[in-house]
């Protein structure tokens, strides 16, 4: 009984995500989800790629939160677009709330959408919700072994950030042992190991998001 | 209609938990619930427990995960019996696989059972699984705002951990602020600064979870 209405609710999302897939599409807009554990790093990634990159595309950020607009007041100084999503408890932005999201964007002035999920492992990676890119975080202090406890997230994302990297000597992160369990389940996946506290790492992830930008 | 979906799953579930209380009640074992993020220190902290009471007390620990037997491997080297629940995608320990893996332990010969949940800190918050008492860890590196941003996690736990305090000169955590935030939502809730790397701060953890042993 659990299961299947699990799988209603699951169906009705995707179908309401290809919806929202269809409207960036149709207005030349590329989305990316970015998730991962509280903490990882997300706003931060989402403050640098917007200062990296917002003179060569026009940027908008949709920001998910349980609760606050902590994040999304952090990302309107930069002087871009913010709609903040409060889900109230709710442990994932789905497509719904992704939609209700687009309503408020003037999709016409942007060309690069950047979600940001809730700080989570787990739920989030279920739930499509319209973006083309699924872009996960993980910290070096979160440790090496996540990808076999969190498989899922690991196995859908098409890129993957390794933040933190500065910290590498205070942890036990061994990041070859970290790389073969990626490789394992998701092979395809990009891995851009990086410290948005020096800037490490991050030239070669604005390449790629803007590559992602240009798809359309 | 989904709230309602949710909110009887809730009710049994509160039903389950309090039929696993009562009977953790009946044999006398006291139960705790660690919760936190993945990779804050939750299976550390069941070993330096385990290491540190287990002269004192019997012990007997849970371990949650999605996936993998990572964790209850290493608790089992410490000569306590152990049982595995793979969620297999769930994000949290409901009451229901709390109750099939009391049915595997042998409760006559255990005096404090530590269940560890799937890391998130979203989830399990909201979800009793028959346990006594209610801990999390928060680590440093996840950063000082997080009880704005989760504070369902923050509002129901009974003692607080913030890990990882060896690191605090690397990461921008303010501490009288953490105390603050988590002071307005919940008064009552101990706290504890901990490394477990260096063993700081341990003694206290001991001798609050020695005393919630005791109570019974």
């Amino acid at each position: 009984m659990e299961i299947k209405v699990l799988k209603n609710i699951l169906d009705a999302n995707n179908q309401i995500a290809a919806r929202n897939r269809a409207r960036l599409d149709a207005q030349r807009v590329t989305a990316l989800n970015i998730m991962a554990s509280p903490g990882a790093g997300k706003t931060t990634l989402v403050v640098r790629t917007v200062q990296g990159l917002k003179e060569k595309c026009r940027i908008g950020v949709i920001e998910g939160d349980i609760a606050s607009t902590i994040d999304a007041d952090r990302v309107a100084r930069e002087g871009i677009p913010v709609v903040q999503i409060n889900t109230g408890g709710e442990c994932h932005i789905d497509a719904n709330m992704m939609s209700t999201a687009l309503e408020s964007m003037d999709l016409d002035k942007i060309d690069l959408l950047l979600l940001e999920n809730v700080g989570n492992l787990v739920c989030p990676a279920e739930f499509d919700t319209g973006s083309h890119r699924k872009v996960m975080l993980l910290s070096v202090p979160e440790g090496d072994d996540k990808p076999y406890k969190y498989p899922l997230m690991f196995t859908i994302a098409d890129a993957i950030i390794i933040n933190k990297i500065d910290t590498l000597p205070l942890f036990d992160f061994n990041m070859a042992n970290f790389e073969k369990a990626v490789r394992g389940m998701n092979p395809a996946a990009r891995l851009f190991p990086m410290s948005l506290k020096t800037g490490e790492g991050l030239t070669e992830w604005l390449a790629w998001v803007e590559a992602q930008a240009r798809r359309s």
